[in-house]
């Protein structure tokens, strides 16, 4: 038997990592990382700064190459399916060779595995059982720098992407917008924005303010951060204005 | 100047917490904590082990008296209202009377500051300056205990209450429910359940399938699990079956 964990690590600051997450990195036999086209060199730096704090040796990591996925294509789901079954492939292939019965491997993944993260989905494929660990997730730490809550008083609300904001406008008073490369939130005057990147790292910027306000900031911030890091990570929060 | 921490200690397993709230426990001189009317002893246990834990001597424990809540009331944003305020002016005296200038105080909160608790809203009425540490919610360990995601590819989520789903119905394909105390998921067939009680405690229950046949199920469970143990904290994630 081949046990395998996918470990929610947080939204980028080391100690955002749960005891139960450390302690789970400790057991793991082989790490399986998967390298990106475009290097995020400050993220693969993180989480080996990770391993090598609670990893016990000896471990072994193995590094994959992550398929391409086609950005360009009209049809985003059967895109992401496709890089998915693909990605499948490549994880299993990687356990196969790597992971000896009744060694643990593990994935780490940023945020929390349960919140627009694949790593799961694509495990749910494999013929092997595995177990997740959860982890603080942008959402959490976007709230809790900003010091505000997802709702106010037991009010819903919604976590989208930029690409359904852009294409639905509004759905509710409180929303979190994950993945948007296009600031969504352009045009929505009605709303206040609680805007974080690189969240819990030494880079990290935040913006709070009424999106007319604020917005043509935080576009020009977010694309100079862009250009001068080769990538971003950001999250915010919308809550229609009183 | 007093330092508050509002820190979330996760959803009940203690190995959720995150090492950054082991520190921010660590930095505490003071942990306020308000007794419940209905005592919760195993959440009073819990947080007193891990105080006892990461806390480190010499720290005080200041507790104080809930106020009642009208839970009767048919206004309930203006009952929560009241209670806050109720609430708020308890806070105030406590810090007051418990903390030095130049000392940190520090509330323990249950899963994540930012989902549904009003520890936050509470303190930003009162003159004092606060950090807020995030915490693994209840959302992240029902996922993660039952290795699902919040949502399929790059759909929306709908986080909401058992109120407002009773009142409204579904308003999304994947909705997480929380505060639900009527089981407000009866009769929505077209949907799985994923349901978690006292997740990552010893006492966990776990219970996951279509609503048609484990609604019944889940009911029973957790008349029985609350009448045995006075209390019951639960959550679940619907999705709509293909």
């Amino acid at each position: 038997m081949k046990r395998l964990l996918i470990i929610g690590i947080g939204a980028g600051d080391p100690d955002h990592l749960t005891i139960q997450a450390a302690k789970a990195i400790a057991a793991t036999d082989v790490f399986f990382v998967i390298g990106k086209g475009e290097e995020k060199d400050d993220l693969v730096r993180l989480r080996r700064d990770l391993i090598e704090e609670h990893g016990r040796p000896p471990y072994r990591i193995v590094e994959g190459r992550d398929p391409e996925r086609d950005r360009t294509a009209d049809a985003y789901a059967e895109a992401v399916e496709d890089w998915r079954a693909r990605r499948a492939a490549l994880y299993e292939r990687m356990i196969d060779d790597s992971l000896a019965d009744g060694e643990t491997g593990a994935f780490l993944v940023w945020g929390d595995p349960g919140v627009y993260d694949s790593t799961l989905a694509i495990l749910d494929r494999l013929p092997f059982p595995f177990e997740v660990v959860p982890g603080i997730s942008a959402v959490s730490a976007l709230t809790a720098r900003h010091r505000t809550t997802l709702t106010s008083v037991a009010r819903p609300v919604h976590i989208t992407t930029g690409r359904r904001l852009a294409e639905e406008g509004p759905t509710a008073d409180d929303m979190v917008v994950m993945l948007d490369a296009r600031c969504a939130f352009s045009g929505l005057d009605d709303f206040h924005i609680y805007w974080g990147a690189y969240l819990g790292t030494d880079d990290e910027i935040l913006v709070e303010g009424p999106v007319g306000e604020v917005g043509d900031r935080i576009r020009e911030l977010r694309a100079e951060a862009r250009a001068r890091k080769g990538w971003i990570m950001d999250t915010y929060l919308l809550r229609r204005r009183a």
